[in-house]
């Protein structure tokens, strides 16, 4: 018998270079024809050396996730070696910026805003207004307009921009793409110009937008008020998250096509497990009223008070899903009425910036209603709660969890999802990431707690063993240590061999107590050993055929 | 043989009821004739009224912490009962006041101080000067003077003010008593008005104002800017506190006896362990100079980014100490030059404002220099670091450490004070809090790590066993999270039985790694068995006489 030699596998096709993806974006550039998306389209040779240098790099073995990703920048953030809003050229980009690049993403252009970033329907820039992407009869919304545009129409894939009075949300919402505000002070604001608030992001799609985010978070030594993430952080929504929505009497004031997008996307946080429940938000979106006050200052302590309500409310569900606007209004309008339309776009958003709570826009609409967006506004430093919850919406996997601090843990028994003491880990914002294998030489045990719970051992000496399935969960520090904190006898939290090799914490127990303890090792999993129970009943305990 | 009856056990001298106190107080109050440091002093009856009362719920039983405490508030902060800064009487207390009150501290009135709460030499308040407690010809130092005096003189045991421009520290060290600042928000500000700071506790003991200032923390679901310990608090400064003091330079200004006092204070704190160390303060201290600055919002973004500074120069110090005044005004100066003595006053403590930083100060001169304080600063939430260092000057021992959240870790080999892996509790923050000894059941033995350590592990059936001794520590959710995430094989968490009956968590070992291990159990100490070791050799592991 002769051996055949395997089958060749197929060549992959390989993705397109940075060189490749840059050419191909200023063709689309001239294609739509929208001059007032820029205000500096950079000169293409320029583009095509910075994508030459991170083809390069990639072909070095350089370590480059957003490797042929390309990025445009609103006018009010600094880009080295271009001007910022009309001044000098700048040496230094901006942190938020040179995250991006050194990542591998080449910048394009800078893109059209009011530079003053507060006029939230934008047709007031001195560059002229732009309009919505796909309807230039509508506008585009506020200070990240052009960038979300540029964004919208396919010329780039992502666009930094600031997020003052909804300006990272609005212009995404009403363009049909990703609006990401992180909590204030995540990204360091060095190189930002004229913002108060937040650097924020418009993305194509909510993994990639993501990807690009958690590259720009930390601080940077230079802004002051970046900060780290909390040892405390919530590190994902959990299956059966809590959302709080407005009541019908807050949507009367949204057009057809918005209230039908949002209540579609209430349909579908629903019908992913999601508990939602209807609260009052009136008090919560007047505040903010305040944002274009001068005086504003004076209103601080109102702010703060609206600030703890709003606090209080959310503490009681994971995050609120808003829509992002209320209709869609057009340029002719916001000539006539800027003040009147600014306040209406900013009706659902503006209190999200007051507040300095952190929210994700992501479009909700079906094709036919044209472009609305859905907000999940979330507490401080629950911006993966808020990914997660949008991840929903989008159809996507959030791939790419914020690198906030923690570390994994493996359960086997009643911690496991759907079990019962399950719900431990997910009030403490701990990350599901997926199921383990652990290696060889591992027994388990029928304790006697209450829930039932298996005791999870490594063999020592010799005696049955086995390879043992469980969960990985990622917890913030203190979600860890609190959880050690309470664990009760006989378990201790020791490391695990998994089948790969890696040795991550794990719930085990402590050998004395496994004694005279009934043998499980042969179901290799604790469900496997609760469907056994559940058919053969309790009197076969731990006695499969 | 006949058995005599024991002899009857001395009866112990019962402490002075609250009643007896009051009486005491009021009597004294007459005695030193002080009428500029009251402007409510409350009828003797209203104040037996409370101290009674406080008796009986004593004789019920009840758990009253602050039982015979007499304590006064500046006229800034509201007194049920009593009327606020010359407008109505009010009818719910102050948060601060109210949690004093329910463990047992009587109000005996409202002192003296300027209502603006900005004028540090306080020489203007409205109802007349507050010179201080030992010298009347010198000034007793801003907005907290009266309650200062009164607890300077004897009057009350505690006084609840608020720290505006250092109104908390400064009339502390002129007054040669202890003054506290906690982190702005850790205690809610409900009830009191024009404070743009926090509130502050002068005390005539540390550990009196610590057991106070801890009933008085956390949120109290009023004041929106109240806010909880966070979850990686550090809970002590440890045995070997990295310190910083400013350099002879800045000492300057000081006079003989503030320099004199300072510098003993700083031998103070190297005697006992302290790693002292000289920094460059000049920038950090003209932060200050911004306090009274009505534009002072314009310069944000400098006090921002003095703030980075400071936290970055803390960020490699537990603490710094600085004078609390580098002199002692005569009221005369201060009537004459009142903007100059204010700023002479406040130039070593404004900046702790601006920043929001904590401290505490505490007298530090020998009695023959005169009433000079020692201020320890600290980061936001590093509390109880402050206490800790501050403690050493007054040599008490911090008895009641702030109730921030945390859990009990005992360890027993190379994380005991001294040995080599301690230093990753003290990094954590952690606090030591007393050693242990196990109930019977346990076995030690040597592992062949690096540094070698011991493996406690519980006996499972008959064999060598004994009661260990250990230590016990207390770190916050997020450091016991992290020791959790990079224990080493073959370590575990677990639950250990005390001799007393508690079952903490400890460091014990995976069974299956001591089975060729050297028995140290006969030791039941580590340290005893290092002893061993360095006595008798290498030769002789494991192997006493």
């Amino acid at each position: 018998m002769t051996t055949l030699p395997p089958e060749p596998e197929p060549i992959p096709t390989p993705p397109p270079s940075s060189y490749q993806r840059v050419k191909a974006a200023y063709d689309r550039i001239t294609e739509v024809d929208r001059p007032d998306v820029w205000i500096t389209l950079r000169p293409l040779e320029d583009a095509l050396v910075d994508a030459k240098a991170v083809d390069e790099r990639l072909r070095a073995g350089a370590d480059l996730p957003l490797a042929g990703t390309l990025v445009a920048v609103a006018d009010v953030i600094d880009v080295a070696g271009l001007p910022t809003a009309g001044e000098d050229v700048c040496c230094v980009g901006a942190t938020s910026v040179s995250r991006l690049t050194a990542a591998g993403a080449v910048v394009v252009g800078k893109t059209n805003c009011d530079p003053f970033g507060s006029d939230l329907e934008d047709t007031h820039s001195p560059y002229g207004a732009v309009s919505a992407a796909l309807n230039t009869a509508r506008v585009s919304g506020s200070a990240g307009s052009g960038a979300a545009v540029a964004v919208a129409l396919g010329l780039v894939d992502l666009a930094v921009c600031v997020d003052d009075a909804g300006a990272g949300r609005v212009p995404a919402s009403l363009n049909g793409i990703v609006g990401m505000r992180p909590t204030p002070g995540l990204v360091p604001k060095t190189g930002v110009v004229a913002s108060r608030d937040s650097v924020a992001l418009f993305a194509r799609s909510l993994t990639l937008g993501q990807r690009a985010l958690g590259l720009m978070t930390g601080p940077d030594g230079v802004d002051p008020l970046a900060h780290d993430w909390p040892a405390d952080v919530r590190l994902g929504a959990g299956d059966r998250p809590r959302v709080a929505i407005p009541g019908s009497k807050t949507l009367t004031c949204l057009s057809l096509q918005s209230r039908s997008a949002f209540l579609g996307a209430v349909s579908a946080l629903r019908a992913s497990g999601a508990v939602v429940e209807t609260v009052e938000v009136a008090a919560l979106l007047s505040v903010g009223e305040l944002i274009h006050d001068d005086g504003f200052l004076a209103d601080r302590q109102r702010v703060a008070e609206a600030g703890m309500l709003a606090l209080r409310m959310l503490s009681e569900y994971d995050a609120l899903v808003l829509p992002t606007v209320a209709d869609h209004p057009e340029v002719a309008e916001a000539l006539s009425d800027p003040a009147g339309v600014a306040g209406r776009l900013e009706r659902f958003t503006a209190f999200v910036n007051l507040l300095g709570l952190a929210a994700v826009t992501v479009p909700a609409s079906p094709s036919d209603l044209g472009p609305y967006g859905v907000s999940v506004v979330v507490r401080p430093f629950d911006d993966q709660v808020a990914i997660d919850l949008a991840a929903v919406l989008t159809d996507e996997q959030a791939d790419f969890p914020y690198p906030a601090p923690g570390a994994d843990l493996v359960v086997f028994g009643a911690h496991l999802r759907g079990q019962p003491l399950n719900e431990q880990l997910v009030a403490a914002g701990a990350r599901f990431t997926g199921p383990v294998q652990t290696g060889e030489g591992y027994r388990m045990l029928l304790l006697s707690t209450e829930p039932p719970q298996p005791g999870v051992v490594p063999v020592s000496g010799s005696g049955e063993h086995t390879m043992l399935s469980g969960e990985r969960w990622r917890l913030s520090p203190a979600a860890l240590g609190a959880f050690a904190a309470a664990l009760p006898e006989p378990f201790v939290l020791g490391r695990i061999r998994l089948e790969n090799g890696e040795t991550p914490l794990a719930v085990l127990c402590d050998q004395a107590a496994t004694a005279t303890a009934t043998e499980l090792t042969r179901y290799q999993c604790w469900r496997a050993y609760l469907r056994f129970v559940s058919t053969a009943g309790p009197r076969d305990l731990g006695r499969p055929a």
